[in-house]
């Protein structure tokens, strides 16, 4: 059993982070912070069972009073380095969904990580679907010569392509000997009908409304494709990641990038 | 029973054609014109069983030789006219799949069939499934606001989108009000990843290798989406409605555009 | 402009139609009628904007304070026909999303509604894409002998095959001349792989977690195949279809059953 | 370079692999074995250039008129086991396509090629896609609960569900820990609806005209579902995984089982 804080556990990942940690571990919610609903009892204002838990609005203060083993963090940007700092400074592990972390940020998070012997999760994809989709891809990729990229969202998504569909592209592009021309010259009568073009994988994004967040990845070869699709429903779909997250914590060493270390 | 003669009739999809009339119509092959085999018996080239069919170099000997009430032509864009017009004089019906006819072609081909009291039928895509789901499109256009196109193709197909994506879009585009504009300002992180635009109709065109030829078409709403997907795995997919053709060509009148008009 | 009350107001479809017709229409929700929440102000309980709307207990205490020009019932079966006949009676158009009517029911329904000069629309699925989905499986059987139906939902809905599949298998085999039987002694080595037949056309139920509600009906021919497919991804999926209902509700006569007959 | 040699070289599958040896490899057909065309020149009747290459009634004299270090069989049941006994006994490295080959089979394959010091690579599969379809499978059953597989073939195809989908079902069986129940009482209303069950994997089989060979695996989890599908088109479909064999097969090290075990 560890005792968890969930950092901006107010937001919409933070509340599904919290309930899942109440209701489907044997863990112990023992801490929130958050900048909404700071002094109230967050297991009230979810419907949640359970001893009271206070929203703290400081994440320094809300480590010292609840003496948590792990935080996850689901913050912003902004500030997610330094929510990492405060916690490993602390001696906690740190579970972190936050988008936005560099190159620069994960070397500095290692050596805090290291210097304070404890551990940090650098996690950009939570759903293990969309995990499995990307290595599956990437093994796929020493097999086939080439291979397209389907990503669907919603129409409220404005960027495109989508950071997964990027990503994905890159695997595949280290696995994949030369995707990079077919040796055909192709007129494109509609300007972008083939899509965009990342590391040497065609990326195609659709936006409509209705649809949630979806990625094909088709590969082609003679007289034969394989296709792996990831389709994501709802916000849930992050919360086994997030549970395996919290069982595997204490079993690393220092810094782990990706849920598909640990799978 | 009618009597068929076929134009281009060593030609990849003549030679289906061929193959189709002799073995699953009522109908009765008497002549067959092409530029190879002249002289030879058709039959024996196919391995067919049945009366000896002579191939002719020219169209207005064949018809002279085997007077033919239904001429179909699988030919090229540059003969096709001409085709037409020989056939349409000597007073015999024609079905046409060589694409490359104009607007002004189809006033010509008009005039002269009802000149000399026949019909003619000009079919850009004799596959019956992929003309339904080019009116199947058009009229879910009637009932949402949002759609895009996936047409994807094996890598030999040089050009892009195809000629049926766009067909579709137009199709689309007379039923739906507005479609020009989600009114969301997107970003394009890669050039092209939204796909070529034809009359507000995103459309992305997939190339690779073990695809044959297929479209699907996305339809989006509030919390749901219909797609409707067409799959051609073969020429044989275009025999069903070549079929069709020569039972309704004697009963339609004069010109008629489009394998939906005689569904 | 028209006085809508929604029945059944406090379940979960009944909040979403509350909201929809308070947000998305240019008519105004007069009355509410539920079990739960009686006496209370459905407007503040759901968090709309606007004039106090009270939830009554009883249907007609609901109307004869509130006078509706149109009743949205979303109950359940047991409770449906009381209502109709309760609103019918009392003049009110009535907009029925309730399944469990009977053909038995639909007569009484039709009597009734002429009887007093008002409009009733039964609608089994208010998915105009599902609705879609059958229409044109029902106009694709013309042109393709062979179909199948694969039908996935969440693992939570007990029973298979679901109402829509069995319906769609209704419509197609209307229209389907001979799809009983392809010729071919199957030899079924594992019990049910080849799955549920209903009229001819076999249906596949798949039951996962993760799906919320999709179908696809797949038409096979000669070398192509033809998919129609609906995915309902949340129950705003039905909102369109009921504003559809609300702006065609006057302009029907008497008893309509089918959101297709008014798209 | 590699001498080889097909056996039942004027079958299907055969001359698909004397095409591909002859045309995309840097080894050399030698020989050829079939009941058909025995005493012709293989490379005429196929249209290749290139030496003339004998066809042989028997494997044994083929094998010792034209010495070959590998042995391609794509034969019947009935005959691969003397076929292989054959081969191995010439000290000729043996690639094996046929099916029916069974556990006690294998046993007997191992000692006879450790005995003669060659190698023997049998392989149920050739298309690499689905090959890579059943090993991520595999390995997704890790991570998720719940799995069902649809396979849809050609209405040719009699029985039912298909060998690689029962496959498919045993390998992730091994890796899920309890697919057997998700704890809900199903109500089949039409029976066979829920699909044949398999290892506890419920197994859906569509047969249709058009079709080829296609099999999805969809892997659901809460809010997410995963799905791998493997498309074949054409026989072609194995030439890569043909080469892949002939290009690995003297570097493995006695018996190997499966195209897996060399990717």
């Amino acid at each position: 059993m560890k005792r968890v804080l969930v950092n901006g556990a107010m937001g919409k990942m933070g509340q599904e982070v919290v309930k899942t940690v109440v209701e489907e571990t044997e863990d112990l919610l023992v801490g929130a912070c958050d900048m909404k609903g700071i002094g109230e009892n967050i297991m009230d204002l979810l419907g949640l069972k359970g001893d009271r838990v206070t929203i703290y609005g400081d994440l320094t203060e809300a480590i010292q009073k609840t003496n948590p083993d792990v935080i996850i963090d689901f913050t912003i940007p902004e500030v997610v380095m330094n929510n990492i700092k405060t916690g490993l400074s602390h001696k906690v592990h740190m579970i972190v969904g936050t988008t936005g972390i560099t190159e620069v940020d994960l070397k500095e998070i290692k050596d805090l990580a290291e210097a304070n012997n404890v551990n940090a999760l650098i996690v950009p994809n939570f759903a293990i679907g969309a995990v499995l989709m990307m290595e599956f891809s990437r093994e796929a990729a020493r097999y086939f010569k080439d291979v397209e990229i389907i990503e669907l969202h919603h129409n409220q998504k404005i960027d495109a392509p989508s950071g997964t569909s990027i990503k994905t592209a890159e695997l595949i592009n280290r696995n994949m000997n030369n995707c990079e021309n077919n040796g055909i010259n192709e007129i494109e009568r509609i300007k972008g009908a083939r899509g965009g073009n990342k590391n040497g994988v065609n990326i195609h994004s659709v936006r409509l409304p209705g649809l949630v967040a979806h990625q094909e990845v088709i590969f082609g070869g003679e007289g034969q494709t394989l296709t792996i699709r990831h389709d994501s429903y709802s916000r849930k779909s992050f919360m086994p990641g997030v549970k395996l997250a919290l069982k595997k914590i204490t079993d690393i060493n220092g810094l782990v990038y990706g849920l598909e270390k640990i799978l």
